[in-house]
């Protein structure tokens, strides 16, 4: 992306690509049929339950202004507006935790005031809103996201470690409430004597390590070795919800031996009780705040805008990784103009934004990759079996299977690299049937076996559309409707939830591996290097690594930190945005060019023609799967963010990837087709020869 | 071993030969200096806890008539008796499960008798052990144990997992009762009110889950990536002692906000208490015992004679699995008649008996192969780098170490395999230092990297000797000094113990992995037979597998089944005895014999031909070790048994068994030295050419 600030460029430039792929995005999500309901339940349930949870939180740090009903009310709303005329279909909008610390800083800050005070504090949010809008609005026309490019890993990795922390943080914090007397209730309930809420939190620990564990566990179905197939990839798509649904069955197991109360449950007004309403109404408050809090509205102001900019950005840009190998164009200026009038519209009635969330969007895209893999295997499967019963041969199978796989592309195609993944399904199984000398025979399955070699050589690809993104809007909506059932989820599963998100959203962050290899003993480093193509492990020297690490650890400690100040934490979005400049002016006086570039790639520091070339094949060819596609997928995907050149040879053909093969060796007992990198082979020849 | 009934052969015979070694028992234990702690430790964990927990029982089961005091006397006086007097040293006593049953068994005829009853109870199973003793000695002398190899894999298999299914229910049982009232306690006590008594059970949940998740990643510590390495190799060693403390130590936090009681704890007198001693004296009863009741305990004896005969021997048997590539000779007869005095001491003295327990034996001898491992790994290392810093070539540097490597060998050695492992060291760096081309000069670590060329290739072999064994039952005996520390163990602790002996005893047995096998995907069944070495999965059909599996298993309920029946219950052993005769004569007629030898090879249905030239090579050969072979060690023993005819090659110069290779792809930056099976290799060949 060019770095331009030439007014409303930006935007238009946005809006000109997506409107061309407008039509297809409603088209190809609705033609995936049934199928969408498993990303859409998903991601729905990573959606709603932090935002229920964040409701509970502000209920309790705003002494009542805020509930889950206003939380799930915002995500709901925004994320309608946003399937709907956002740019991005595959961002995913929500209340996040920054936003609900920033909503506990104010309200710590008005209900002190005694011209403001609780009375005025929604009131007063909207005039913070007002201003926030106002900055968004600038920084979406000054093409303020042109520079996106300079939120290198570094402060994207780290943002994504902080939220992380904050949801451990929120999970462990839980657990241990639950064995303390909560603030809200009657505290002369029986659930409430000591002997009971002793018995409680021990619950609450079962349930909320039962979910947990479970949940970890049944994530990675798909590589069982137990159950039918369809049953792994049912568990591995729904096994999350199943298993809050589950664990939700086990706390009503002791139901006739315990109080009521016991364990605790979700707690939340019912959207229609009396008294649920009164914040739609804001706007009439609005014009009573006084004047020098309007204006000092500002402060907070400007923290959110500088927080939304790089969070909405950073959400946007982590469901477009490269390695998604992504069609459609991106749209940061014009999505960050939505946001801002998102932000106005939330702040009117009364309701705490929501803006783009991780790990939420980049969970989005993974699953919608999963999907299309899915939907892509069945119908070149069904293809080749007829090609293969009409007795055709290995050309003919090849032609027809291009042509379906055509046909499943989207129209809209930006690269060249249509069928790349198909030709190489041609090369390797023409390689094959040379070397056993029957290339123009009539196919029989000993040359092809369909399920393992078609899976083996589709690229990752999405299914980018927006039907998911709405739909699981609406259902957020539909948990507002549907407040009775979940007051039945005890918080004990919640707060399982959120480790599980915490712990979800760790591999891949290449800031976590580094940290992991400082606890490596050294002669294991090498396994970093073979599990997360993280190639920097060779070329960089620890020391430097060691450093670059420790010192991304103590600006984590230290935003970290600067959230527990009680009102000069609304300053932490700053100290996040601080890092830009940091990596950019202050970095590279530490540390070494080449390090640097290793450890985290600025594509403004690099030379583009060396770049560039192996891009363009990038994805299509870093992509093509080993033996179980399906299973590997949530792996590779993570893995290898952004750390695949050292580790392409220069043969492009029907190689899969040599290091996927040394971390799953792919035992085929009827035809093993794969290669080792070339020293690998090279060496086994010596000896076997 | 030849089937010879001539009267006290085998006796004279097992004799000779330990005898010829008995010196070099206890020489060689000493000599291995405090690394001997560690099988030690971890054998007498797994030895006292669950004796402890049968006292516990029993305490129970005969209204305090036997209690843990008694437990621990038995195992520590039977298993220092025999680690001093006893055939094979790595066989370890203990008070079973099956007899914790029969003695339950016993109780409940005895209590109901008038002229029996509860005081006369231990007397009269003093007569039990007196005609036990007798039939013992008559199975020894007679040489019942010479047809020990018609104990085929099914009969011990199915054995294993019946204790594993009892050491399962014990541990379930004991978590539930947690919810329940005590039997024993006075129920006044606060910590019995309803409210705390689920809070009681919550926390056992808690903690019983606790020791087993962390005691079961404990001991896969080796293969951690993360820590150094001396801790890895100690979280390995001592991990689940040292969790059972955590464990203890965390069910302390809550003190102050709990009732004393919770949770609840080890209950036992204090073996100096009055009444403990009273059975000591049960000598003076027995004349007392009615007559009929001196023959009718005839009936039970048998049974647990029966009982005996099998498990003693199947334990010894399990010891000295091929894998293992013991050296020094077997001895069942021998053993089964020490057995028989050791019944009569314990029946004398009014202590259950103790014989040789599963899965506690060949547990200790798989954490004595790891102990000798270490020690040769060490000594090589240490020879290796004293002859490279004296710049030897490489013929000098092997000779220096074949003379360490012999000087580490057992002097009573019955094969003539002495050094096959070390051939295998030459071969393979002469080979790699041929292609290199520099065979006579100054050897540099390129091409010989000591820590791993060595770990790679030692064989298997065992550290046999007498102390560990003694030290452990000595170490039992010292729990009954210090039995008011053990009595701060939870309960709870004890049931997440028990789960976890029955979970780790699991791999490696073949019935098991059958099972498995019937959940598991078709198109997964391959992983099978690549992880386990199950080469039945590609000779015999699935149909095939399946059946025997589903007989096996109906077979284990029934022997499972009848444990629950009252008194009929003390017929189980013979229903064990029983599948050794329809294993012989029933099964062959239902499956053909080549499945059935795949299955369940009995050596006297093979062709001795054959075999033999195999076996001599087999230990040595199966048992080269891959990359950190200290951490696949504990696989390898145990996931190989009895399964590796497919998998060798006719070469034997420098392969690893090409199936460890498909586990566990060795990595190595250098210098991977790493052949693949055959038909592997060329495909790679064909594909890299």
């Amino acid at each position: 992306m060019e770095e331009t600030f030439v007014p409303f460029r930006g935007i238009k430039n946005d809006l000109k690509g997506r409107l061309l792929c407008y039509k297809q995005d409603w088209t190809s999500g609705f033609k995936a049929g049934f199928r969408i309901l498993a990303p859409t339940t998903y991601i729905f349930f990573a959606s709603a339950i932090p935002v229920i949870s964040f409701g509970e939180q502000l209920e309790r740090d705003t002494n009542g202004s805020l509930t889950a009903v206003q939380t799930l009310a915002s995500t709901s709303i925004c994320g309608i507006i946003h399937s709907i005329f956002g740019g991005h279909p595959l961002l995913i909008l929500g209340v996040a935790e920054p936003t609900v610390l920033m909503y506990m800083f104010m309200f710590n800050f008005a209900k002190n005031r005694q011209d403001l005070g609780q009375e005025l504090f929604l009131a007063w949010t909207g005039w913070v809103c007002v201003w926030t809008a106002v900055l968004l609005f600038l920084l979406a026309v000054l093409g303020a996201c042109s520079i996106i490019n300079r939120f290198t890993r570094i402060a994207g990795e780290l943002f994504g470690l902080l939220i992380a922390v904050l949801f451990m943080q929120q999970a462990i914090r839980g657990a241990t409430d639950e064995f303390r007397l909560p603030e809200r209730e009657d505290h002369d309930q029986t659930a409430l004597l000591p002997s009971w809420r002793f018995g409680n939190g021990m619950f609450a620990l079962v349930l909320s390590f039962g979910l947990l564990i479970t949940a970890l566990r049944s994530r990675k179905a798909r590589s069982w070795r137990y159950g039918a197939g369809w049953l792994r990839g049912f568990i591995a798509d729904y096994g999350v919800p199943c298993m809050v649904l589950v664990w939700t069955a086990v706390s009503y197991i002791p139901a006739n031996h315990v109080p009521s109360g016991i364990p605790r449950r979700l707690f939340s007004p019912n959207p229609w009780s009396p008294g649920a309403y009164s914040n739609w109404t804001v706007i009439k408050d609005m014009p009573n705040v006084p004047l020098i809090y309007i204006f000092g509205a500002f402060v907070p102001a400007t923290m959110i805008a500088v927080l939304y900019y790089f969070d909405h950005s950073v959400a946007s840009q982590l469901a477009q990784q490269k390695e998604f190998n992504l069609k459609k164009p991106s749209s940061f200026h014009y999505d960050l103009l939505l946001l801002g009038v998102l932000v106005i519209l939330c702040g009117l009635i009364g309701i705490p934004p929501s803006n783009g969330v991780i790990p939420q969007s980049p969970m989005h895209t993974k699953s919608l990759a999963t999907l299309k893999h899915q939907l892509l295997h069945n119908k070149l499967i069904s293809t080749a079996r007829r090609s293969i019963s009409k007795n055709s041969s290995l050309s003919e199978l090849y032609s027809s299977m291009q042509e379906a796989y055509n046909q499943m592309q989207t129209p809209l195609v930006y690269e060249a690299s249509t069928s790349l993944g198909l030709r190489e399904l041609k090369e390797s199984t023409v390689q094959l049937a040379t070397s056993t000398g029957n290339i123009n025979a009539p196919i029989d399955e000993s040359i092809f076996d369909l399920e393992k070699d078609i899976d083996d050589l589709l690229p990752i690809e999405v299914k980018e559309q927006r039907v998911s993104n709405l739909l699981q809007a609406l259902m957020v909506g539909c948990c507002l409707a549907a407040m009775p059932l979940l007051k039945k989820i005890p918080t004990s599963v919640l707060w399982g939830y959120f480790a599980f998100m915490a712990i979800e959203s760790l591999p891949g962050n290449q800031f976590w591996e580094r940290i992991l290899l400082l606890f490596t003993a050294p002669s294991r480093r090498y396994k970093v290097l073979e599990e997360y193509h993280a190639t920097f492990v060779e070329t960089v020297p620890f020391k430097a690594i060691a450093t670059f690490t420790l010192f991304q650890m103590a600006y984590l400690l230290l935003c970290f930190g600067i959230t527990w100040i009680p009102i000069a934490g609304v300053l932490f979005p700053l100290l996040i945005m601080l890092l830009v400049p940091v990596r950019q002016y202050v970095l590279p006086k530490l540390f070494k060019g080449v390090h640097l570039q290793d450890l985290d790639a600025a594509e403004y520091e690099e030379a583009t023609a060396t770049r560039l070339p192996f891009d363009a094949h990038h994805g299509s060819q870093e992509v093509i799967l080993d033996i179980d596609s399906r299973e590997v997928l949530d792996d590779i995907i993570t893995r290898s963010r952004g750390e695949i050149r050292h580790v392409h040879s220069p043969k492009l053909t029907s190689s899969t990837p040599s290091s996927l093969d040394d971390i799953k060796p792919a035992y085929s007992p009827r035809m093993p087709r794969r290669t080792h990198s070339p020293h690998v082979s090279k060496l086994e020849m010596d000896q076997s020869s």
